[in-house]
């Protein structure tokens, strides 16, 4: 990467650190032995695993034996809804909140079709707690799924709030973490959890599976397959166990010093013409913003920000088709085109992000001049 | 690894090579972004991605365009299966030979319960063409898997009769490649292929799935998901490629070399009293040999020979619970038990073998003289 290029689009990816590119080498040369054989170094890439699998447990306030290696979080997902809603038998529909990941709306709708229920959120993203208890009187809901932080407005969920509602009619609680281990306190109330090590500074390509020992759940795929069909890449999980923690050991100084420079982008996006800043101010991780700007695409302003040096990401903006609305957004009433969100990582320096605030208003004129968007008038 | 111990157990993974480990490194340096995003960083690693799989399709002899990652070949058998099964409407029945993988047996099972049909071979493992015929003759089929090498017996299909087979009835074909690749000729008949990058050196934790253009296929998955739900690990991919480059570049001479060592290894296990060399001694894969011996199971002469420095496979051993008798060496009409799968990689030289043949009669005596087995005359 040249030196001058800032990369505010760590939601789910980040340039992995000394220590974590150390584990990984140390993961490749001692554990490229399949850990489910018998011999010495499968022995030895077996340990790996385990003390990986350890660590995660540890911070995530989890049994080392229900903590599972993943292909993915997708991959997490849709076996764990498939698992727990097998296991509820009799029991068909899915409650979720309306601004869950894609990838777990999508499995729940696959596993459960034209029975999934979308719970409304506020403007700020927080489920309406009455909406939860209504959907979850009808006796045949076989689990609920609410996230812990939401990947693009950063809103904390209120969890015991949540919980509450799903342990009143003892509905099985999938809460989705993957925008939220390795920044804030983990979720203290989930029967079953999903994480992302890459959105801690991990490797790309697995995903973290915890359940408590109470939560049922049936296999619901071939024979002989378990959480990770094939089994998983060793190195991968060490590095993953390796990132949580180098993030957990900084996490309160880091959190700190990452939500104020949140705070500095908040302010200033507010102080755009036509630009709304989304999300909760206080109850919310601390390295994650999006804003949405008035006449913009969002495809449109990435390329300009790209160019001028800074990766930023956007709810509606990916490279496979065409842009979609993001749902999210339409959830909570925002534009849903236009916007930006900022993903820090603990590489970006306070230097990065006031030059970003430097460019934003003139990449966004630019953006707008090329189209010939009226001149907005607040 | 200490200096003595040999490695002789590489199906399906082994020590990475240093132009490997150098692949993984530059991976992680270079494409840590996700693919899937709009930025430079993004860009970059969708590069690494295309770049990998055009290599490995050249090899394979696949349209880039129709080789996908997985995150294993588990997960490519599933999807893969699912996948056409679910195009080909109206017909439910899978034809499958008696000594595939068990991943690709079991989801078999799973998209069509009680609807596979298992084509028995002969005593090398080759497929009885007339068994295949009369199964294909249902006009039910939906699809047939037969792999190209086996993993134990190392006995290469003749997939020129397997496809005139299956082509004479318009039966998509599913070839298993994932003990070939990297060792022989790639099969020049197939529908639908799987590779495994740990068997020809690179890391494990990916898989390849490769279709040809006229197959046609339809996703049995959650939306947004395709073959690799939530993406693969770039890095993997990258050094998957590479190791299949490097093991392409050596790969006449290196298999000459192996073959010969395999020789010898099948001819001195021949003289060993009890003891049966499996597979077709010809057509064969050049670096697997399986033997199995009278009177011993399969763990404990693992176990011995580890201790004595030397790590080998058995199809009945695993550490996931109980040994459960090969499906593959019950369909030969061998002993079930007592197993040693020996598998041979570049690494491996001459002196290594050596050094086994001198040892493996000393374990097997002391495994059948500590379970008090009746002396063999033979």
């Amino acid at each position: 990467m040249q030196r001058s290029r800032v990369f505010l689009d760590s939601g789910g990816s980040s340039p992995l650190s000394a220590r974590v590119a150390d584990a990984l080498r140390a993961g490749f040369a001692d554990g490229w032995a399949d850990p489910g054989r018998l011999g010495t170094e499968s022995r030895r890439a077996r340990a790996l695993v385990d003390s990986s699998r350890e660590a995660i447990a540890d911070v995530v306030g989890a049994r080392p034996e229900l903590v599972h290696f993943t292909a993915s979080p997708h991959d997490a997902f849709a076996r764990c809804i498939a698992g727990i809603h097998a296991a509820r038998r009799g029991r068909h529909r899915i409650v979720v909140s309306a601004i869950e990941r894609d990838a777990l709306a999508n499995a729940a709708t696959f596993v459960a079709p034209h029975a999934v229920d979308a719970v409304p959120v506020d403007q700020r993203g927080h489920v309406s707690i009455a909406d939860l208890n209504t959907a979850l009187q009808s006796n045949d809901v076989a689990l609920a799924a609410v996230q812990h932080a939401n990947q693009e407005l950063g809103t904390v969920q209120r969890l015991e709030d949540v919980a509450r509602a799903t342990q009143s009619v003892d509905v099985p609680l999938l809460v989705d973490a993957t925008s939220s281990i390795g920044h804030i306190d983990p979720p203290a109330y989930w029967d079953a959890l999903v994480a992302h090590p890459a959105d801690w500074g991990g490797p790309a390509g697995i995903g973290i599976l915890a359940l408590e020992p109470h939560t049922r759940w049936l296999q619901a795929w071939p024979e002989g397959d378990d959480w990770a069909p094939g089994g998983i890449s060793v190195p991968l999980a060490l590095a993953s166990a390796v990132a949580l923690q180098e993030r957990e050991e900084a996490r309160h100084r880091e959190s700190e010093r990452l939500s104020a420079l949140v705070d500095r982008i908040r302010a200033a996006a507010a102080q755009l013409a036509g630009v709304d800043v989304l999300g909760d101010p206080d109850e919310r991780v601390p390295h994650i913003v999006t804003f949405s700007c008035l006449y913009v695409d969002g495809e449109a302003l990435l390329g300009e920000l790209d160019r001028r040096g800074f990766a930023v990401g956007s709810g509606s903006a990916c490279v496979s088709g065409t842009l979609e609305p993001s749902r999210v957004l339409a959830a909570v009433g925002a534009l849903t085109h236009g916007n930006v969100r900022v993903a820090l990582h603990p590489g970006i320096s306070e230097d990065d992000v006031v030059r970003f605030l430097v460019e934003l208003p003139d990449a966004l004129d630019a953006v707008r001049t090329r189209i010939g968007a009226p001149r907005i008038v607040s």
